[in-house]
C-alpha cells in the first residue's frame, strides 16, 4: 500500500466524460489498496471564462477579488470529480485549498505555498476516503483566498506529496510525457523515459509547458519523484527525478518560447551601476528579465538588450521610457516578433562542441541569431519568430535524427 | 450614519449591467455616510446550471459535495459585484460565508445558521470598506461548506442584520414590494406599505415567494425591520415589521401555491396513534405536511388526506406504499393537479365572516373546494389546479375591488 498523489489538469477534467475517465484512473489505484489524493485544476476554459467575466466589469480588478473569483473554478471541478467517484461507488470527499491546509503568502494572484498542514487530508484517508483537493489555491494569513498563479496546480500536488511523504506524484496532462521537442511540431520527437529535475526546470522555463517550474523546484528540494503522463493514453510517462551521471543525456530536448519580447536600451552612458538600476527597476515591478546582452557600443555609450515575457512588454516600456531620459540614454526599442529556441541537457557540461553543433544547425537552416545565452545545461538563442519552427526542426534533426539520415 | 444591510437576489445581479445597477444602489447609500453590508445570491441561473452539471454526472450526489459545488455560485457573484464597486471607485471587500463568520448546522443542503460572528465584517467596515457577503452559505463544525437551502440568502441578510444590530435590512428583489395578490395575474393588485411579520410569514409559506419564511421568522425574533423593494424601479417598497392593532388590515393578500400535491391514505383503521406514526415517518424524511384532513370514514376506518410539496410526492409515496400495508390501510392516492389558495390578514382574528365571504366568492366563480384549513390569520382552500387563477381573481375582487364595482 502506497500513498499516491495524482494531479489532473484542466483538459483532463473538462467535461463529464473526461471526469469519469479521471474517476476511473483514480479508483483503479484506490482498488489496489493505495491511499489516493487527487489534485485538480479548473475545468477546461473555466478560468479564462471567469477572467473574461471580470474584465467585462473591471479592466483592472484588485488581485484580491480576482483570487476570490478564480478559486471558484477548482471548487467546481473538485466537487464534480468527487460526484463522479461517488457515482462509481467509492467513498470520496473534496476539499478546498483552505480545507486541505494550504497556507500561502499574501501575494494575491501569485501566492507561494508557505505550509501544507495535511491533518484533514490524513483524517479523510484514515476513513478510507479518496481525497480530491482543489489545486492552484490556498488561504493567506488574513483568511483570504489566494491563487498560486498559472500552472499552480502542479505545485499544489507536489506540495501535498512533500508534506505527506507520498510514494509517487503523478502529473496527468494532455501529453503522455516529456519529449525531445514539441511532438505536434516535430514528428520525430522522442518521448524520454527519465529526465533530471534540472533539465525539466530548464525546459519548463523555456516554454515547453509540460510542468510548472515551481513544482519541479519543489519536487527537487523534497526529493519527490514525479511522473508526467497522459490521462487519455494511460501509457507509462516520463519520470522526473535526480539523475545519476550514468543516465545523463547529452541533450534531452529542444524547446521554443515565442511568448517573449526583446527590449533594447540604446546609448546607455558607460557608467557603473546603470545596468543594475535598470534591472532592479524592472524587478520591483515583478518583471522577469531573461537573456541579457550588452554591446560594447561607441562614443562612451553602450546598448543593453534583454528579453521579457511578451505581456510584460508594455509595463516594462512605460517604466523605461521615463527612466531612459533620466539616466541619459538615447532611446528604447521593442520587438515582440522574436522567439527563443533552446537546447537542454545535463550531459553538455562535460561535452564541449554542443553549442557549435547547435549553431551549425541554425546556419544550415539559414536562421539568423540575434542573441545567445548559455548556462551549464542549456544554450538559448534569440531569433526571428518566423524562423522558430524551422530552427527547432533543424536542431532536433541535428541532435536526435542523425541515425536516421 | 446608519448600518444598512442590503440583499440582492439572483436576477438583480444576473449580468454586468445589473451588477453595475446594484453597485450604484450600494455606493449611493455608502456616499451618504452609512456602513453598508451587501448580501448577494448567485447570478441568474447559476445555481440551476451547477445542479444540472452535477446531475449529468451523478443523479444522486451526496449533499456534502452538492454544497461544495453550489457555494461557488455566490462566490462568483460576490467577487464580481466587488469588482463593479471597485470600478466605481469605492473601497470594497467580498467575503465568503465562512470568512463572514457564518457557522451553520451540519445539515448539508438545508443548514440552519447557528451563529454569525461579525468580527471580520466589523473590521472591514471600520476600514470604511463596503462589505459584500455571499448569501445562502456557511461552514459547519467539520469545516465543510454548507448551504441554507433555496431562498437562504434572505436569511443570511437578516442574520447579519440581527448579529450587527443593523438599522435597516433591505431585501431587493424583482418585485417592488408585497402586493395584495400576484400583480402579474391580478392587475388590480395593490402594493402594501406595511405588512406584519405574521402576515408575511403566512404569505411566504403560501407560495407568494416574495421573502423566504425563515428570514421573516428571524426578523420577527430579532425585531429587524425589513424593506422589500425592487433593484430596478428603486421606488419605496413594503416595510415588514411588528404591526400595532390600529394598522391591522382585515385581509392583506391573496396567495396561490400550485407547487403542491395531495396524498390520501384510504381506509386507515380507526386506532389511536396511527396518524401520529404516519406523520412522524414523513417528518423523519424531512417532508413537510401542510393541510391535513381526516374523514370520519366508514366501517371502522377513516381516510387521511394531506398536502406536501410537489417534489416530495415521490419520496412520500414510496415511504407510504410499504407502510400503508403494515398499518392495515387499503391504499394511497396521489394528486398533483391541485392548488392551494389562501387569504391572509391579521385583522380577521376579530372579524368573523371573512371565511364565508371567501367561500361565497369561490361559489360565485364556480370553484369546487376539496379541503379547507384555517389559522388565526389565514384561510386556505385546496382546489383543482386549473381553477387556481380564477379563484384568486374572484377572492381578490371580493376583498379588494368592491369599491370599484
Amino acid at each position: 500500500m502506497a500513498l499516491i498523489v495524482q494531479k489532473f489538469g484542466g483538459s483532463s477534467v473538462k467535461d463529464a466524460e473526461r471526469l469519469f475517465n479521471v474517476a476511473d484512473i483514480v479508483t483503479s489505484k484506490y482498488r489496489e489498496g493505495n491511499d489516493v489524493v487527487v489534485v485538480v485544476s479548473a475545468q477546461g476554459d473555466t478560468t479564462d471564462d471567469l477572467i473574461e467575466k471580470a474584465k467585462e466589469i473591471n479592466k483592472n480588478p484588485s488581485k484580491r477579488e480576482m483570487d476570490q473569483l478564480l478559486t471558484a473554478g477548482e471548487q467546481i471541478s473538485a466537487s464534480l470529480l468527487a460526484m463522479a467517484i461517488e457515482q462509481l461507488g467509492y467513498p470520496v470527499v473534496s476539499l478546498l485549498g483552505w480545507q486541505a491546509g494550504f497556507t500561502t503568502s499574501t501575494a494575491y494572484g501569485s501566492a507561494r505555498i508557505k505550509r501544507v498542514n495535511p491533518e484533514r487530508i490524513r483524517a479523510e484517508l484514515s476513513r478510507r476516503n479518496i481525497v480530491v483537493v482543489t489545486g492552484f489555491q490556498g488561504v493567506n494569513k488574513y483568511d483570504d483566498m489566494t491563487t498560486l498563479g498559472r500552472g499552480g496546480s502542479d505545485t499544489s500536488a507536489v506540495a501535498i506529496a512533500a508534506a505527506m511523504h507520498a510514494d509517487l506524484c503523478q502529473i496527468y496532462t494532455d501529453v503522455d510525457g516529456v519529449y525531445t521537442a514539441d511532438p505536434r511540431k516535430i514528428p520525430a520527437a522522442q518521448k524520454l523515459d527519465v529526465i533530471s529535475y534540472d533539465e525539466m526546470l530548464e525546459l519548463a522555463t523555456l516554454g515547453a509547458q509540460v510542468l510548472n517550474n515551481r513544482s519541479v523546484e519543489m519536487a527537487k528540494k523534497y526529493h519527490i519523484e514525479l511522473e508526467v503522463l497522459s490521462s487519455l493514453t494511460r501509457a507509462k510517462g516520463t519520470i522526473v527525478k535526480e539523475v545519476t551521471n550514468v543516465e545523463k543525456m547529452l541533450i534531452s530536448g529542444v524547446a521554443k518560447d515565442d511568448n517573449i519580447a526583446r527590449i533594447s536600451i540604446i546609448g546607455v552612458p558607460d557608467k557603473p551601476g546603470l545596468a543594475f538600476r535598470i534591472f532592479s527597476k524592472l524587478a520591483q515591478k515583478n518583471i522577469n528579465v531573461d537573456i541579457i546582452l550588452q554591446s560594447i557600443g561607441r562614443n562612451g555609450t553602450k546598448d543593453i538588450s534583454f528579453t521579457v515575457e511578451r505581456d510584460k512588454m508594455d509595463t516594462a516600456s512605460e517604466l523605461l521610457e521615463s527612466y531612459v531620459e533620466m539616466i541619459g540614454a538615447s532611446s528604447v526599442v521593442y520587438d515582440d516578433n522574436v522567439a527563443k529556441v533552446s537546447i537542454v541537457g545535463s550531459g553538455m557540461e562535460s561535452h564541449p562542441g554542443v553549442a557549435s553543433d547547435m549553431f551549425e544547425a541554425l546556419f544550415e537552416a539559414n536562421v539568423n541569431i540575434q542573441m545567445i545565452a548559455t548556462s551549464e545545461i542549456k544554450i538559448s538563442v534569440l531569433i526571428d519568430k518566423e524562423d522558430a519552427n524551422k530552427a527547432v526542426a533543424a536542431i532536433h534533426a541535428k541532435f536526435f535524427e542523425q541515425v536516421m539520415q
